[in-house]
């Protein structure tokens, strides 16, 4: 595993690629943009996604997908909702067959509700997949800082392989065979984000966001299980580790957008203001959650008041009763 | 359950009474000194360990534990090293005989190291003993804010009945019957918060932390599982919620404590200023757990750096390794 493919030049994906080559293997960085790969190859840095951080001289920069056709493995690292289009586009070039696949996006596809291994497997059916998710700030990867990680494929041998495609100095991976677990907790984390951050916002304190995210730790656990994973798998990096590192950092958009919907302003205001700038992804996952939360007969209040009080169902006080005090069928 | 005794007027028993009384039971509040139980009876106030906080007329105060021999059930809310002494004097008294004893002191006895539950059996072996643990601070609590909590006892009918006992309009109490895996997380924590206090006090990020908090989580399942307890309890209210709390605030004196060894300042100093000031129970906990976990045969390696790092054993560099890096012989 001397050679990693890494589809994705955004804060991620360039993050990843200097981790690995800091650990004096070769990280081959797949941008979509030309202006992103020059100035990774002339001036060590990407000025647009992770600006200021010198990139070492093992991370090569390309436009051409093609070029990563020698690598040992290749890690996805675009937005949850570009991998199936990503994927369709490396088939068709034959780009990954035989070699694992890692999926680094957080989330679930809206439009079907699948889960990234999920749509993997139906663009690619014979791919080696894995994923790899937990408690990462880019910025803090990139410059070195420790972290640790989860990473999963249905076989363990494979997980391990990716384990040591990934492994760094200062990037840790602990590996599982619950792939469907691993992924339960990037997905309903930025709900539970934002309503942690709406607590916060309207001033119940701290006590009541550890209860909040203690219960969407359940949450996840539960539809880990009606899916076919492991509750305990969301111990780990994947699921608690993630989870505390969204719900409590103002640098989480999540949670910063809960905190403003709780001190009283409106959605499309912070959403306008966003605008252009990254996605707020867990007002979409909020809907998509409570859809999936039905199908698998999953009882998951959070992710609903959440998607209630955003989409105007419920007033926040409402939502937030709902959330702190609904007595669940089964009490776990 | 319409009249509940406090047995300790801190901030925390206070906070407590202040909870049940608002929701219209009696609750009487012993407390150790005169000055404290008259200002609570004359001017509804504690003024030195809940000042500014107006108390209801439900709550009474008494300086004499027989006051409390009408309750329907007795809430023990003295700091863990005082529990053994209280109980014997309950039993010197008559007190607690046939009635729910609920301990809402965490840690564990540094001298024996056994649970709090464990010195309630043995001091009384006929009591009906149930713990009260989670993410609460006093203040909050008692200002009305909601929170939620762990209630354990060995048979679930107990822990049902506790539930009502202490339930409250802003208190949510969740029972289980793993009565030693509810306290487990309430004396590891604020070993783990001294752990996520030093990685930020010497900068190493959130990443860090919030991969440290989940190796703490599962440093306390593996000792819950040892001692009889169930892994998963640790998921609840008297896990990760009190843990999460505990290890992102600093407010916690843990975790502030940790930072300031990050910082580069000597432990003697920082306790030094702390004098005559509330405990930093993490730094005597730590070197009890250590032994715990030998006794056990249980890795706690960020138990043990933490102790081997204050006693001076390790330096603080070594100490990070070896938390953040030494491979488990049994990984999870």
């Amino acid at each position: 595993m001397n050679n990693i493919g890494i589809i994705g030049a955004g804060s991620w994906g360039t993050a990843l690629a200097q981790s690995i080559a800091e650990s004096g293997r070769q990280a081959t960085l797949w941008a979509r943009e030309p202006e992103i790969a020059r100035a990774i190859n002339e001036e060590s840095e990407n000025k647009v996604y992770l600006p200021a951080q010198f990139l070492s001289p093992n991370v090569r920069a390309t436009t051409a997908l093609e070029d990563l056709k020698g690598s040992d493995a290749l890690l996805l690292v675009v937005p949850a909702q570009h991998v199936r289009d990503v994927l369709r586009t490396m088939r068709g070039i034959g780009l990954g067959e035989g070699k694992p696949i890692v999926i680094c996006a957080k989330g679930i596809e809206i439009e079907t509700g699948d889960l990234m291994s999920q749509v993997a497997f139906e663009e690619m059916p014979n791919a080696v997949v894995g994923i790899l998710t937990g408690p990462t700030f880019a910025r803090e990867v990139a410059a070195g800082l420790p972290c640790a990680v989860t990473v999963a494929a249905k076989d363990k041998d494979v997980a391990q392989q990716i384990r040591d495609a990934v492994a760094s100095k200062n990037l840790r991976p602990y590996a599982t065979d619950d792939l469907i677990g691993a992924q339960i907790g990037g997905a309903v984390k930025n709900v539970i984000a934002i309503a942690c951050g709406i607590v916060m916002g309207l001033g119940l304190g701290e006590n009541a966001r550890c209860a909040l995210m203690t219960r969407g730790l359940a949450e996840m656990g539960r539809l880990a299980s009606a899916m076919g994973g492991r509750k305990e798998t969301l111990m780990g990096m994947c699921g608690v580790g993630d989870l505390v590192l969204t719900s409590s950092s103002l640098q989480s958009r999540n949670y910063s957008l809960g905190v403003s919907i709780g001190e009283g302003r409106q959605l499309e205001d912070i959403l306008g203001e966003r605008k252009g700038k990254a996605v707020t992804e867990g007002v979409y996952t909020a809907e998509a959650m409570t859809t999936m939360a039905r199908k698998h007969a999953v009882e998951m209040p959070i992710s609903e008041a959440v998607y209630h009080c955003l989409s105007g169902k419920m007033n926040i006080e409402e939502a937030i009763q709902d959330m702190l005090e609904r007595p669940l069928r089964s009490e776990e």
